[in-house]
């Protein structure tokens, strides 16, 4: 059955999914904060900057107003970045008419609260306004599904009915999706994984191999499994498709962003000169902050987000704490 | 202290081995079964064909003769193909005069018996003639270990002594050592990897992306865990270096034969010219085979090996059944 859904955000994950959703023949509708490149949607059926190799159907409609985006429609998609979630937010709720699945496929914590995004959506959109919230997530670059490469990701809410709505909105023969009721994991595993790749990345900006980066891999999620179970999540979902699968595709992939600023960092760059040049924003810079302080707060052993936060925020010098962090001493595996 | 060793097998992880060994002050001596690859390591220092960039330390000496190379040995390492482990330790039994550390490194499961390398070396090493069997395993390709790139790996065993006793052995700056008592977790992660990495490679020779690749070892873990926690293993394994780092290090690196021989496969070629162009052992062909019977008989679900089995022994279109095992229906992850 035909919805109308307004994604919200048209950065290259926004609009791929924008994509999936007109192939699957419901009306889209993408809201993007600046007017211009609402223009080049809706005019050149285009959006160079993001997924260059693109052209977007011509149903496919931008608009630069809130209002004009969300009226009418079944659902809604965040795909905003984390730190525009709750002012995005704000603005949808005056808009709101009806109770409707708010979906949310962007991966990061907040700064200071350090909420998860559904938290925060949660929190500002008022019950009589939401059926429920659902998280997005798994191994998915954009570049690729906009190419209609096949995917598989997760659709993770507490609310089954909702992940199901979600489900059948994006389901197709390229665009596998799977439901979970473990929105704490999900959500979790997305955001973290990103610091992760950022230090496989600055790894491999060192010199170091495969070898070396499948080991903090390895660690990596170790640490984020146990950030999450303190969080009261399940640990067998850092095991599925949001958890190892994001971890596996976001620190191996050229495409992630994360792995390329980190990279940067390994072959010398400031983090000033890393940020110049991504252009976009890198969502694991900001997520080593929150997650530092949650694993301070909570005395949750996260060596890797550790090592990240220093060089990231207290000027270490990368080689000289990647070198200490492979080279902890450590007996057993267990 | 320095141990005497013998490395049983001149491949080129065996080589790598030796190279750790000789670096950390032991006195080392490979056995090869060809006597020309023999006077190669001992006479230009070299083993072109399995480690081609490498130059060998003059004091690794190898031999053709099982007997003196095993002659006074502290520790011998078994670093043989897997079909040729039960061979190469009846070889070996009649020289031991004294109970010793066996160690492995080998990737398998013995075609027909379906055993774990361990079983097969405690079936034929006699009690009186052994301390125990470890198995050394994680992500680690030959060619970074012999350029000195950090490596981090798992010495697994049940008897801890033996463990640390290789950890001992093997430990330096760039190669780190872990124990763990789950030795039947690290052999199954070890062996069943390789058959996730012909799929992946299969996956991509058919001109799949990372995300598919992704969601293939993300399943491809969970399988491997399912048949391992059938056995005895501890699934925590599966998470560690000899699982998921493994798993990874194979899946993405072009170092790896499985992944090549399923990258051979994806892009049209026959097993046979698969297996004639790549000239080394190919574990991960033998071991779908007997992974899949061991499945069987279990009633263990492995799709994925199911999938590649199908491909290699049955002469299925390999284009077929990974977009229908990509495709299969799920609909929750659970």
């Amino acid at each position: 059955m035909t919805k109308k859904v307004a994604i919200l955000g048209a950065g290259s994950w926004g609009t791929a999914l924008a994509m999936v959703l007109e192939e699957n023949g419901h009306d889209v509708r993408i809201w993007s904060h600046k007017a211009k490149q609402a223009d080049e949607i809706n005019f050149k059926h285009t959006n160079k900057f993001y997924l260059p190799a693109v052209v977007l159907a011509d149903s496919i409609k931008a608009t630069h107003h809130i209002e004009e985006a969300i009226k009418d429609v079944d659902v809604i998609v965040f795909v905003v970045p984390t730190k525009a979630i709750r002012e995005v937010a704000k603005k949808v709720v005056p808009f709101l008419t009806k109770p409707m699945v708010i979906v949310h496929a962007s991966k990061g914590l907040e700064q200071e609260s350090h909420k998860r995004i559904s938290e925060i959506l949660e929190e500002e959109i008022p019950e009589s306004k939401r059926q429920a919230v659902v998280a997005l997530s798994g191994p998915s670059h954009a570049e690729e599904v906009a190419l209609k490469d096949l995917t598989t990701i997760t659709a993770a809410s507490t609310n089954e009915d909702a992940s199901k709505v979600v489900q059948e909105l994006f389901m197709n023969d390229y665009f596998r999706i799977y439901t979970n009721d473990d929105i704490i994991g999900v959500e979790l595993g997305a955001a973290l994984k990103n610091i992760i790749a950022v230090g496989a990345g600055a790894l491999q900006g060192l010199g170091y191999g495969d070898n070396a980066k499948a080991a903090l891999m390895t660690r990596g999620l170790a640490e984020i499994s146990r950030l999450g179970v303190a969080f009261g999540a399940d640990s067998i979902t850092f095991l599925g498709l949001s958890g190892v699968g994001d971890l596996i595709v976001t620190c191996t992939s050229t495409h992630s962003r994360n792995w390329r600023a980190g990279h940067m960092l390994g072959k010398g760059n400031s983090l000033k000169e890393v940020l110049e040049s991504m252009g976009m924003v890198v969502e694991g810079i900001a997520t080593t902050k929150a997650a530092y302080e949650l694993a301070q707060e909570k005395g949750i052993e996260m060596p890797i987000t550790a090592a990240i936060y220093e060089v990231l925020y207290n000027g270490a010098k990368v080689e000289d704490i990647i070198v200490s962090l492979m080279q902890r001493e450590g007996k057993s595996e267990a």
